[in-house]
């Protein structure tokens, strides 16, 4: 693991890594928080389509409030970096900058696009063993707000707690979902359920703690490829604790994110215990 | 006024402007956070060396604070753009993104690079008249640490409070303002003084209020260009109150700003009474 620059910030350290991934057999790169003194747990961010490891942590002004509740942040890349797949750089919502959180199984995409490995198997490791982090939850924003659904229901137990800013909660109901699932996965709509939360609280997949969602009411892509109220109609259908809070005048950038960033740390820590 | 971009953040806006400068005879942008309910009064913020409007409005972690203190901050751009004066794009150090706020006297760039008549008059005037916030007070970063701390002590009565980070304080005696002085205002260093706070002290001028600076103890740039200590032991000579945070472990980057941000802004607030 390359530790390629680090800042003191709130007393703590906000760094920026690289290193070889078994996972997505290439080099990838992630940034992180860790706060002085004892660290509570490690929460997972995941960032939105052409994000990389460095939105979160630069413009999420998350860093004052983690260091007060003494918890740890880590941010992946959104999808392998330096290869050249077939069709890989041609869009903004599919390839480089778009891995939606998936174990690819196209043709080509399946060697690398293993994002979902990458985060529950290899960097759950990496926080476990260089992080020295026992206690790990996940949150993410748009594509990464999806992710983090579909990862902490898939892995009730490995994710102490699940939180999300304007998630994609059912990607095979829209557009940015259909063409990346049909992408990385084919035909097989069955398998593109396990990777669509709302199909999962569909199949029974629950987290025992409330999931904490905020949602901008003046989000261009709410109603086109967001769907937030479908999450909070089958969460109360299958009883998943939740709570949905809709901001008037939000939308879909980053400074709606730092707005509420704090009420998601502390629902981490407290979930934390 | 042309609004480029609007987000609401803490209940209130973070905004994008261009307008057509009458100083600098071009096309000069900012940006402003303006807090919901009454305004206090509004913070210009000067950044440094390679910046523009939008460093600090996405990466200083400002928005929180400044919401609950009622200021409004506006970070104008750190040069004019969209020329091409012989030299002004050679080097990160003098010209486009290195305005230096200082009102140039040499050939080509007399007739655009006013940035201190453009903060200190036209900046000034729009806070007043589109932006209706009577109180103002000035801030900055590095090259702008230089800018607020020049703009501040030659007008004391324009602005109720100065603070800075890792300012440049006294650029006729290192190798970044040697630069850009003598690029600027040529040979004539009797004006060179005019834009160098150590020389301003020296020369008796003072502000009412204390002048508050962070400076991180591992900012590379301290030794060679800040030499932040200068300033502090002028002020004590001439009993300019002033308070001196040395930060250990901090270096000159952004990370270091957000940290400290909170503090400055209630010094602000403070001095708006």
């Amino acid at each position: 693991m390359k530790l390629l620059k680090s800042h003191k910030t709130f007393e703590g350290r906000t760094e920026f890594w690289s290193h070889p991934s078994r996972e997505t057999k290439t080099e990838m790169k992630f940034s992180t928080f860790t706060p002085a003194g004892t660290i509570k747990g490690c929460l997972i961010w995941l960032s939105g389509l052409t994000c990389t490891d460095e939105n979160f942590i630069t413009k999420a002004s998350a860093q004052r409030s983690l260091a007060m509740h003494g918890l740890m942040v880590i941010c992946p890349d959104t999808s392998p970096r330096g290869l050249n797949l077939p069709g890989e750089h041609d869009a903004y919502d599919f390839g480089s900058g778009a891995g939606f959180y998936v174990d690819a199984t196209s043709e080509g995409y399946r060697d690398h696009y293993r994002m979902y490995s990458y985060v529950t198997s290899e960097l759950v490791q990496i926080i476990k063993e260089h992080f020295k982090v026992p206690k790990i939850s996940i949150s993410g924003h748009s594509m990464g707000g999806h992710g983090a659904l579909v990862i902490g229901l898939r892995n009730p137990k490995l994710f102490k707690a699940i939180s999300a800013f304007s998630p994609i909660v059912n990607p095979s109901a829209v557009p940015w979902g259909q063409k990346a699932l049909k992408g990385y996965l084919g035909d097989d709509t069955q398998n593109w359920k396990t990777y669509d939360s709302c199909e999962l609280l569909r199949a029974g997949q629950k987290h025992p703690k409330t999931i904490l969602v905020h949602q901008g009411l003046s989000d261009e892509f709410l109603e086109p490829q967001l769907k937030t109220g479908h999450f909070a109609d089958l969460a109360q259908q299958v009883s998943q604790p939740h709570q949905l809070v809709l901001c008037e005048g939000y939308d879909h950038s980053y400074y709606f994110i730092s707005t509420f960033i704090d009420e998601h740390i502390a629902h981490h820590a407290t979930c934390f215990g």
